[in-house]
This record gives C-alpha cells, sequence and structure tokens, in this order.
C-alpha cells in the first residue's frame, strides 16, 4: 500500500501531538539508543535461520535460538509440545506477590517462499535504506555507536511476521531491568513454531501443560502490522473462517453445445444462478438465517470505530476500484460485519482454450468469514438448507449416474475447515488498561473490535477463557507473507516501548 | 449414444414398412450387391491417406486422389483454390438439355486427432464385426465375390464424416451407368478440403470461380448422420454461431478475503450474477430483445418436428440428466430456437488450488446459437445493451486502472467469430422434390427445419441465393471428430442408394 499525502499529514501530528508518558518506555529509549547495535545484531541472527512452518529441522534451530535468548536473560523456559507437533518455546518471569499474569504471545515460523522472487536471500538479512519497491539500496551497517537510520529496513523471512516482536520484547525486558524497573504482573512468554501453518497443535500443547497457566491471566498477542497511517493499533478480536466447494452436475460428459444447447442444462449457469442467489449487488447475504447468530458491535466498539482513520479512498485508488461493496459503510465497519466470498471459479475452459460444449461441471471455492457467536455448525446447516431451497439435491460425494438421473439439479457440498470468530470486549477493565497503557507510549491509537483476517485466538481462549488483545507493532507495508518482507527500523524501536510499557502494566 | 429398445423397435418398423420404389436406387443395389469389394477398396484406399485440415501435404493427396476418381470416369473436374486456400475438387457432369443443376458438396478433410486415443491406427483402415465400444474385434475382409456383413463397420477417421459420401455418390454414379439410367439434370460436385477448419476460404473461391456454377441449382450437402433410430433424414438448415468472452474486474490484484472481503467486489460474484441475468432457470434468455429477429416456423416445419420421432427421455437417461431446460418442448424443437450458453468459467482458483483471496478477474466465455434472421451485429448490440442496463461500463480491450477507477462495474466484451443461420424453406418445389426422392428410397424420413450445430451452408447460400438441403447417410453412432471414428457398412450401402436416387432427382 502507498503512503498518501493524508496518511504523512496523520502520522506528523500523531508525532507532534504524542507526549511519552510512560516511564518504562522513556526508559526503553534511552538503552535502545545506547544499545542499537547489539539489538540489531541479535535480530539479524535470528533471522538467519530458516524457518519455513514445514521445514522440522529449521524449526528446531529456531527453538533452540529462542531459548539461548533466555538462558541468557535468566528467563526460566520449557520447550512444549505434543506429538507431530512443532516445539512451542515457554518462558517464565514470576514476580513476586503479583496476582496477574501477562502471557506474551508471538510465532518465530514464517511462510514458505520460492527465494527466486526476493530481491535479496531471504535468510541473509540485509539493510535497506527505503522500500525496495523504492528503488531503495543495499546498505552497509553503520560503525558501533553511530545510530542508524530509523527510516532504513531490515530485509528478511519473519523480520516483520513475527520474529521483529520477539527480539523487541526481550530488549525491552533488558532496558527495564538496566533502569531497575521492575514487572508488576507475572511476565509468560509462548511463542508458536507453526502458527503460519494454523497452529494446529497449539491448543493441544496448551491444555496438556495447563498447569503452567494461571486463571488470572491477560494474553497479548504480538502480531501483525500497525495502523496504515503508522498510528498504533489494538485489536480485540478476528473474523472466524470457514470453507466449501460448491459442484454443480451437468451432463455426464462435455456436450456439444450447437446439438444439445438450449436442451441440455448448463451447470455453469446453474452455478452462477446458485451463486448469485447468496449475495446481493451490495454485498448482502441472501441465505436466510445466515445474520441471525450474530452479536451486534457494543455503543464502544461502535464508537471506536467511527474515531479510526477512514482510508477507503486511498485504498479504492491503490486498487483500481470504482466501488467498494456495503454503501456507505467503511471498511473497517465492514470487516465486523460476516461475509461470504467466492475464491474462484471453475468450469471445463475459457478464452482461447473455449470449445463448443456444454460443461459437464461447475465448481466454485468460497469463504465464509464468521463473527462473534456464529457457529460453524449452524452457518453449514443455512448454507446446505438454501441450496435446498434453490431446487438443488444436495450431496457430500460425487454423485451416482442413478442420483443425478433421479433429480433435476444436483449439487456436491464440501466443507473443508473452519475456525470460529473470537473477540474480547472492549470495555473489560483489562482491556481499557491495555488501551490506557499503549497510549502512554506513543498517543492516541486506533482501537478496532475485529481484524478482517484470521489468528490463533480460539486456541487460547477456548481452554482458557481469558482476554485477549492484539497489540501490533510493525510496519503495515511490511509485504508479510510474500516476497521482501521487511521491519522498518522505527518500528522496531517504537516495539521496544511499546513492550516496556506493557511489560510493566 | 446407445441404441435402444425403442429404437430397435422403430427401426424394425421402418425396415419392414419401407417398400424400395425408386428405381436408380434399385439398381444401384443389385450393381452394388455385385461390386462389393472394389466400392470398399476404393474407400480404404482413400481413408488410407491422412487428412487433418491443417496437413497441407495431405490434404493435397486427398485433392489428388479425387481427382483420380473423377478421372476413371470420364467426369470434368478442376481444382480451385485462392492463395492460401486448400484446394477445392470441382467436377462437373453435363445432361443436354438439362435447365437444372444438381451440387452435391462434400468434405474429405477431418478433424485433428491424437493416435494413442485410437484402438487401430486412424490412418490404417480395418473392419471390425461390431461397434469397438461393445467389444468388437478386427475382421478380415471376405473373400472377393462374398459379401460383407453389413453390421461389420470400417474404422478410420473421415470414414463417416466425410470421405464415405464421396465414395458412395461415384459408386452410384458407376451402378447407373452400368444400368443405363441417365441423371435427368446437370450434376456438380464440390469437395472442400477445409470444412473441419470452417471453410475460411469456400466462400471467397466459389465467388471467384462464380461462372461454373448455374443460377438455377440446387445444392446437396452430403454431411452428418442419419436420425439417430437409423430413419432417414432431411435437413433444410443449420443454426449459426457466435462466441463472446466476458471478463469482469475486481481488484488490481487478488487480496485477502479476511481482510477485505465483504469490502473489495468480488469478480467471480458480478460475473455470477452478470451470467444469471441472462437467463433463467427454464433455458429463456433473458437479454432484452435477444428473441426480436426471430424467424418463427411455418405450420409445414412444425409438422415435420412433430412428426420426428422424441428420443429424450432416452438421451436423458444416457446423459445422466434429471431433467433439460425448456419445460415440455422436445430436444428437436427446442434446437429451432436461439440459445444461449456458457462454455467455460475460469476465476483464480478452485478446490485444493484455491487459496483465501479476492480473485482479480472472472471470466466467462459464451455461445450464442442464431436463428434465421438473427443477425449477428444486432445480437452483438443487445448483449452489449443488456450488460449496460445491469450496470457495467463495456470495453473491448484491456482496461486501463483510469478506466477501472472512474467506473464501479467494469467488464471487458470480446466477440470472437461467427456464422449465422440459414434455413431452406421446406415448402419449395425443389424443397418437396428432395423429400419425396429420398422417402422413395428407404420409406419415410425424418425431416427437421435445422439441426442445432454448424455447417458452411452460408458460404454457398451467401453468394448464389441457392436453395441447399442437408442429406446425411451415415450411422448416428460413428464417433465423429473422436478416436475411433467408424462407418456402419449397411449405411454405406444405403448411401450409394439414396445418392442414386438424388443423382437422378
Amino acid at each position: 500500500m502507498r503512503t498518501t499525502a493524508v496518511c504523512v499529514l496523520v502520522i506528523c501530528l500523531v508525532t507532534v501531538c504524542a507526549g511519552q508518558s510512560n516511564p518504562a518506555s522513556s526508559a526503553a529509549r534511552s538503552w535502545r539508543q545506547q544499545h542499537e547495535r547489539p539489538i540489531l545484531d541479535e535480530l539479524l541472527a535470528f533471522l538467519a535461520i530458516p524457518n519455513e512452518s514445514r521445514d522440522r529441522a529449521g524449526i528446531q534451530r529456531n527453538a533452540e535460538f529462542i531459548v539461548k535468548m533466555m538462558e541468557k536473560r535468566n528467563i526460566a523456559h520449557r520447550v512444549l509440545s505434543i506429538p507431530g507437533g512443532s516445539p512451542i518455546v515457554f518462558g517464565s518471569l514470576p514476580s513476586p506477590g503479583a496476582t496477574r499474569t501477562i502471557v506474551f504471545y508471538a510465532h518465530y515460523d514464517g511462510t514458505s517462499l520460492d527465494p527466486k522472487e526476493w530481491a535479496t536471500p531471504p535468510y541473509e538479512p540485509v539493510f535497506r535504506n527505503g522500500r525496495v519497491e523504492d528503488g531503495a539500496g543495499v546498505m552497509t551497517r553503520p560503525p558501533a555507536g553511530s545510530p542508524i537510520d530509523p527510516e532504513w529496513r531490515v530485509y528478511a523471512r519473519s523480520a516483520a511476521d513475527d520474529k521483529g516482536p520477539i527480539v523487541a520484547m526481550f530488549a525491552a525486558l533488558d532496558a527495564m531491568r538496566a533502569a531497575g524497573v521492575a514487572p508488576k504482573s507475572n511476565i509468560q512468554f509462548v511463542f508458536d513454531g507453526e502458527e503460519e501453518a494454523g497452529s494446529p497443535s497449539l491448543e493441544k500443547t496448551l491444555v496438556a501443560n495447563r498447569a503452567l497457566f494461571a486463571p488470572n491471566s491477560v494474553w497479548l498477542m504480538c502480531d501483525g502490522p500497525v495502523y496504515q497511517t503508522r498510528e498504533p493499533l489494538i485489536v480485540f478480536g478476528t473474523r472466524g473462517v470457514m470453507t466449501l466447494d460448491l459442484t454443480v452436475y451437468g451432463p455426464r460428459s462435455e456436450l456439444h453445445s450447437g446439438h444439445y444447447g438450449n436442451w441440455a442444462p448448463n451447470p455453469a449457469l446453474g452455478l452462477s444462478r446458485l451463486l448469485a442467489s447468496m449475495k446481493d449487488d451490495d454485498g448482502k447475504v441472501l441465505i436466510p438465517g445466515f445474520y441471525d447468530e450474530v452479536e451486534p458491535l457494543s455503543g464502544v466498539e461502535k464508537r471506536a470505530i467511527a474515531a479510526a482513520p477512514v482510508l477507503d479512498k486511498q485504498l479504492l485508488q491503490d486498487f483500481w476500484l470504482g466501488s467498494a461493496e456495503g454503501g456507505t459503510a467503511t471498511l473497517n465497519e465492514l470487516i465486523t460485519r460476516p461475509s461470504l466470498n467466492i475464491r474462484g471459479l471453475s468450469s471445463a475452459r475459457t478464452g482461447a482454450q473455449a470449445s463448443n460444449v456444454i460443461p459437464a461441471t461447475a465448481t466454485a471455492t468460497i469463504d465464509i468469514r464468521l463473527v462473534k457467536r456464529m457457529t460453524i455448525a449452524r452457518t453449514q446447516q443455512v448454507v446446505r438448507d438454501h441450496l435446498r431451497q434453490q431446487g438443488y439435491f444436495v450431496v457430500d460425494t460425487e454423485p451416482a449416474a442413478e442420483i443425478r438421473r433421479a433429480h433435476p439439479r444436483v449439487v456436491k457440498l464440501e466443507f473443508t475447515r473452519g475456525a470460529e470468530a473470537e473477540r474480547t470486549s472492549m470495555e473489560l477493565p483489562v482491556s481499557q488498561e491495555v488501551i490506557r497503557t499503549i497510549e502512554s507510549v506513543r498517543g492516541p491509537a486506533v482501537k478496532l473490535p475485529t481484524m478482517g483476517g484470521q489468528l490463533p485466538l480460539g486456541a487460547i481462549i477456548r481452554p482458557f477463557n481469558v482476554p485477549l488483545v492484539v497489540v501490533p507493532m510493525v510496519n503495515h507495508d511490511n509485504n508479510q507473507h510474500g516476497p521482501d518482507e521487511n521491519l522498518r527500523i522505527q518500528n522496531l524501536w517504537d516495539g521496544i516501548e511499546l513492550m516496556a510499557a506493557l511489560l510493566t502494566m
């Protein structure tokens, strides 16, 4: 996303207005200014270890590196795992007399990649004096003792997602100890090694080690980017997601469209009419009952959304769009609602590959984004009911000839996987405390009840029923999950101050 | 298509009822019974010459073979061509004093093929004692003088489509000469070498040689199969066809469906809604004005359709369909109406290849089958108008960023090619004469005003404005255009008798 004149103005206002009033973050800044070189050295060493989720050996080496970082800081640690799962590195810093625990969650694995798509090798971190897309070149790091330009960036896989935050937490801890500031709560760390694979064993691993976690806890998930204006962002939930494949059947095999066109039903038309019956031009889902379970936003949540800067016009410009769905509602409002999205369509062939046929089948893959209180089970049921109401006989495996002959319309419906939405109330005292703490570092934050995408909140909230807040620190233009992932140095510095404030909350 | 009990019954009735009253065809039968071996020898030699439309050298050898067949029979001949076109072999047999000319059209090229898909090599003709799908094996041909089982088939590319009819014409001519029966009309032959490529130079070649063709002519197109019941079939026209590609645009590139789902318009949904707006569940095209130009069928044409055996139930069974479009109308009625058919759909990826994106584009390829009086130009216009009425800004090339930003809905509409429908009136005296002649050979024929598909009628009718009737002779289960194409021997024998009758019409 391109930074715009509007955004730059907002950033300037934020920078000018934000008086730093948090003593821990002030202490962290002074300490960081004296220790930029060792902080960056630790980050670069961490980034040099390959960490694709499926690379078991690489993941193991990363876990060992984190253990060494903890040992160096006298953090009690354990490596937790279940058979078949990746190691979860757990660290604990009890505070004598504390009755509350703050658990910092981050992940150390990265998405899979193709090194050929990268400007420089993904596991050989380099500095650039800006964005590679803007032509920024590779820079030699400044000599020890000289400050680094905070607009420089570190390019490497997981610089932003999500090793940067782990390094920021440990640097903040070092800074507080140097300044003699002690946490008021017990501090715990949970570092996941398979978040990019959907955290398949996180919940089971946590449950198997339930005794390590105190009931009076708040979890802080340090992942994702700050707001596109570079303002701090605090997010209290995620949408859930479930996917489905729909296949509509036509003739047994492709038929000549001259000989049988107008007679043999066309499955691509059937699928199109089915999809058109599911959502209107304004983005409203038409499946009866789809919205019935939705928990409405509270007044506080609505006001938080209304207070967030609206970037929709710039996004339309960036994405070459003439309008958005949802009428006058903004992106921030719309992602608090459930959505139905067609991921793809396929039927026979198009363009130069097309031939004069009536296709035999037509398939759509769909994702439904869920919001709080919507269950996967009931949503599956309303989808199934809707297909039946449209006159379809619904099967869940390839239908035999007899079934296809017996029913004018046959659709195969396959649900593939899912996770329900989670949302912590912004009105809880601890939610308000997190907001106050973060706003004491760099001034007003953007506060959103939910993000549009998915993080493994459920794996934590389901077993422990604890409040969980997402506290991002990295730049929004970090090329997360793509080639040339990067972390802007100023975001790392800000992140250390943020973590210092949260560690002493 | 499988032969059914119903069909077999109809065949038996036809065989029993059909008294042969045409003297030329009776003479042809007697002569054929004495000359089966040389007729088949000529067919097999012809089939051994590879004839893919694009194989220029093969096509040339086929044309030379036809020239030799004509020379052997003292038919005046010329090879007609225009630069870049394949040779059209023209033959002429004037009849002294005749005022009418009958032009027999057939083609000697075949569709492209993959020899690996064939049970035996496509250009090494063999006999089988039935259908290869039913396990029929390769047979040694009977010794000279012994009759061949008429249920045997010749397997080779173009055995049925369309070299068999050419051999039948020449055999019929040989038979008539042997019996001393002379044609009453002038006879001409036009053998096309690129019909399977859409006859791109037929019209120009005919126009360039206009002087060869007399105004008072009737053209007989000897192509396609008889009715599925094995009854004779006479067809008076073809539907036209035009194709279009529709591409609906979403975001510039694929977007994360969590972050932007519900906000960024989904082009796959837009396309689905657009397609759904074009045709209802009963197969009626909803584009305003689509049917305005259609020339209604005459009473004679309607009665002819009503008299044709209805095979719809069996076809539903064969194609695993629970119902057909068009309510109570039959296949034979429906193909006299224009149709709109989706050839294929594509947008991002589906199934296991799908990812959590809002696609950037969605494409459908469509064919519209035209009926008589519908023009391509006006049909293009009603499609374009309909897209606009649906709120789309319509472009015909890839739209620039500015266009996509300026319009909420953008669709690219590309028309790729077309041919208009042609239909000769069944009520013309010459049409009635063709019907009477054919029915004098094997009894009642199925008479259809149009076929659903496409033949190059326009290339002949446009320049000459002559009546044209399609007179098929080959079996319906000939695997036309596919692997294991074949010609049933009885259809060849019947075809010789049919051609004898038509040559003396």
